[in-house]
């Protein structure tokens, strides 16, 4: 009993933990993009924040956890039904990490975490109403289904060698990723973006909060990570406290060496991302790395983020906080590095590793694209040419973010 | 011992959730309002906080928590005395979830906490300095006295059927509500507030930060419900958490599609209040219902807010942070709830819960009548027009919160 | 095992609240000094925690406990070696408190805070790279060297009536504030602080980011002295945050009181660091005191703020945070608080506290001289003229905090 109120007590705090991301998303989100869009963008956060924690409650938590299934698709229905003993009160037996409770509300803090994703790479100029459908199915339906493949005992989990990640890197930054990439491409670029075909900084308007943000996020990793040992258990949840810190550290830190060598500045953004690189890199394996391992993912994850960030603004696809860069490309990096790095590294992890990868691709790119697509075609996804030049905010929801300060027009 | 320890260490993580609300209030507050009255909300709640906690320990701990007293008023005596054991070291067994000195800090915390719901009510035009009388006559005494009838033990906890209030939607919330109610109307309305008899919209001047107040205030009821349990029991703290959160959502959800039916705009201001309009409702009752029922208590709470808010404007009470209709409305609505739904539902538990608001309903507006009425007829409690008009971030306080940023005047 | 577990939970969360100390330095830094240095402040702050962390990896926890050792110096190897046990698995007999992991992360947040405090100082006008270099030099090297006497073991833990200094006000606040004053001092004062000799007000320009960023201090210091406990002792970790909180209200109440009588005004910034004051006062004894003993250090530390700011301004050292004040002034009087008041109070003690204060003072300001004299002799350490003038955002990084404000230039 006493070792169960302590691992519940534990996963309690990383719940309030990742919870608190939601804040260190908003506030990167409105730091890295323009004052005209503030409010819409933390609009959009609290709509997921609020509603993926409800359609998580509501389908999300039974479709992702159904029990025994096939290993594709499972529903144990809808709500949620806490387990009770023969007294008639919970059945502290659910688990020995934790309560049935405290396991909802762990999962269903993570569940919108993919949603926030697509938010950022889709800022400024996406139309409010159809971004939150798209919240509903991807949140509802897509990131759940996905997961169960995985954490819920599916079909990724039965492979001989089973795929492994540990907290994420694939199940919530690639999931979010991948539709990210596909709503950028369906979406286009903001207006003013590519000039004779080259990419333009469109600079972040508050960037104080974007750095909040980010220290946000970093804290919100010890829960994310921390709580994914499931248990208190002292070895497993300190040691991914190390190996993910050394990796934030090491991420932020090579991508500023990598970003100063290449353009000559001394550019905070990129330290920032390279922080958060860093993050997802690890995730996928934190529980399995040593302090050195950790130190090279995090720090492959900085400089793989210098890079991907110009590939990525080259190939004309608009990503103002650069999401596309942190969580599909360093979550593909962290996924992949559990078979080279590590306890489970080894060829045929690392083969399972590329089918988990494969299978996320297609299976997220696809909805997202059918969802997006469908979308796009009824009610339009984007913004008139006046309302993204004037600003979501003053068009979608008629206020101003800032309005006793005077402000610059671009 | 080791269950001893386990608790009081997610009571005293809890104390630290509850005092970083503190952020949360001042962030909500300043955001919601104009940017010349920055520097003397900070000002006022960084007062709270600091003078809110010594008081506490001189009178309020003792005054709240008496010991056995005639359930009407008590007092155990000036300042801390731990309780030591023969040893003459801490007696341990002083309660079974957490030490004296959490109790006393847990409590503490609690306590400003009324203080600051009426620092958002009066904002934009209140003098500073009978503002902390108040606080000191409010914090250090009505506070605790109130608090002494049903948590101290009083006379509404000896009732046959007991008033229930969980974590604060009376004790709390509506304490610092009714204050709050009195204080606006003694105080009367901002310059410009209404014009021709018409409330008009004064806009908040900073939206991520109110944006970032209401995240930290939705992660300090983590804390404020979580430790309400007063022990890390895992079934009643994880299901609290649960119904917390939900009640939360649910809460924002209907206060944003209340509001988008009614006034066609899709408001954050009105999305975040139902956001905490939830979390009031649910805070009376947290640890006695179902997920189900704590989405409807924060759904009505959601709807309450919208209709509330233009209610008291209306009434020609400026109210500019809404924290009439956010912590007295919903807070009565919670305690309602209590008696409506979950485990203690009843019509004998309706009456006491209905007791139990008429008598803070009397006490504190009473109370608060008398010191805000005696302050302003003696040092008055409104500053001039001209101060007003200017922001009193210059006149009581000589400095700006934005010096390099230009601004409009409004 | 589980009271283990529970320690090292507690020790978890305490580093994580140490963490999160970063964020709220960076802010109160950022707050308060002009727009035009924020990115540059940023960015040094982001450096300091991420190759403060590597560092200590590498270096600095064998560095400052490096086992049995001559008492002045000694290394335990490069890198992080965890013991392990019969069975290959980590040797969780290493302390009752924590994991080895625990006890390494911990320690590398304290870590890079002592460098932290100086880059308050000697903002808006150090050049970034040499910046870099003496943080690599004083986090790496000097602070580990400097720890390792007293918390490693060494010489000051070994004298008949041991040096003590709980939480560090001396081994990481005055670590941090000697070299401060240093760099202050050879560095100069910021171009148009002194006009005919006389210290001219630089106002800080975002006081909202300024008083987030105190508050997160707090809400860090439940960690910072909390977790120093090395464990979850229910008494001491309690006791422990109630001194903590009421020092920190206490510093808080009297220097805005002592400011008001000799300022006639109600001066928000000396409220905010006369709570840091407190904080820091109380650090070094947090675990040896009575709350009447902890309003005490924290009231005097506070009176201690309003005339350590004015006289180091008088001695035209240029600290545009009052970094001098807050963390070397109240860092001194802390650890003789130590003799003074408490547990441990006495003649002999307040010896023991003089040769701490003085070996401390005589190593650190001779360190920070050689690394900045040296750094000043080749790279030169202050911006030039018109960088100065222009801001460090502009020159050092090519980026601004705030494109879509419109600035006053001053």
């Amino acid at each position: 009993m006493e070792l169960f109120t302590i691992n519940n007590v534990w996963m309690m705090i990383c719940t309030a933990l990742v919870f608190f991301m939601h804040l260190g998303f908003s506030l990167l989100e409105i730091g890295l993009t323009r004052q005209k869009n503030t409010i819409n963008i933390l609009f959009k956060n609290t709509f997921i924040i609020t509603v993926g924690l409800l359609l998580y409650a509501i389908v999300g938590f039974n479709l992702m956890y159904p029990g025994d299934f096939n290993g594709f698709l499972g529903f144990a229905g809808l709500g949620l039904e806490a387990p009770l003993n023969a007294a008639g009160t919970l059945d502290l037996t659910y688990n020995e990490g934790y309560t049935y409770w405290t396991d909802f509300l762990f999962q269903g803090m993570f569940a919108a975490t993919a949603a926030t994703i697509v938010s950022g790479a889709v800022a400024e100029r996406i139309k409010i109403v159809p971004f939150m459908y798209f919240v509903i199915f991807y949140v509802g339906i897509v990131y759940p289904i996905a997961g169960s493949w995985k954490w819920g005992g599916g079909f990724l989990q039965q492979l001989e060698t089973p795929f492994y990640d540990f907290a994420g890197s694939t199940l919530v930054h690639s999931v979010g990723g991948w539709a990210a990439l596909v709503a950028v491409y369906l979406l286009g670029s903001r207006i003013g973006k590519y000039k004779d075909g080259k990419p333009q900084a469109i600079p972040g308007h508050n960037i104080p909060l974007a750095m909040t943000g980010v220290l946000i996020l970093w804290l919100g990793w010890f829960g994310f990570n921390g709580g994914s040992v499931l248990s208190a258990n002292p070895e497993a949840t300190s040691l991914t406290l190390v190996t993910t810190c050394l990796a934030a550290a090491a991420g932020g830190v090579v991508a500023f060496m990598v970003s100063t060598i290449l353009h000559k500045n001394l550019d905070l953004t990129m330290f920032l991302n390279g922080i958060l690189g860093g993050l997802v890199g690890i995730t996928a394996g934190a529980d399995q790395m040593s302090p050195m391992d950790a130190i090279l993912i995090g720090g492959v994850a900085g400089a793989i983020i210098v890079f991907a960030v110009s590939f990525i603004d080259k190939l004309k696809l608009d990503d103002p906080v650069g999401a596309i860069a942190v969580h599909l490309v360093c979550g593909i990096w962290g996924t992949l590095a559990v078979g080279l790095f590590g306890n489970l590294a080894g060829f045929a992890q690392l083969v399972s590793q590329l089918i988990g990868i494969g299978v996320y691709a297609v299976f997220c790119t696809s909805t997202s694209f059918i969802i997006l697509f469908a979308l796009k075609k009824t009610m339009g996804i984007r913004v008139s040419e006046i309302e993204e030049f004037e600003g979501l905010d003053a068009h979608e929801h008629g206020m101003d973010a800032y309005p006793d300060f005077r402000l610059n027009e671009h």
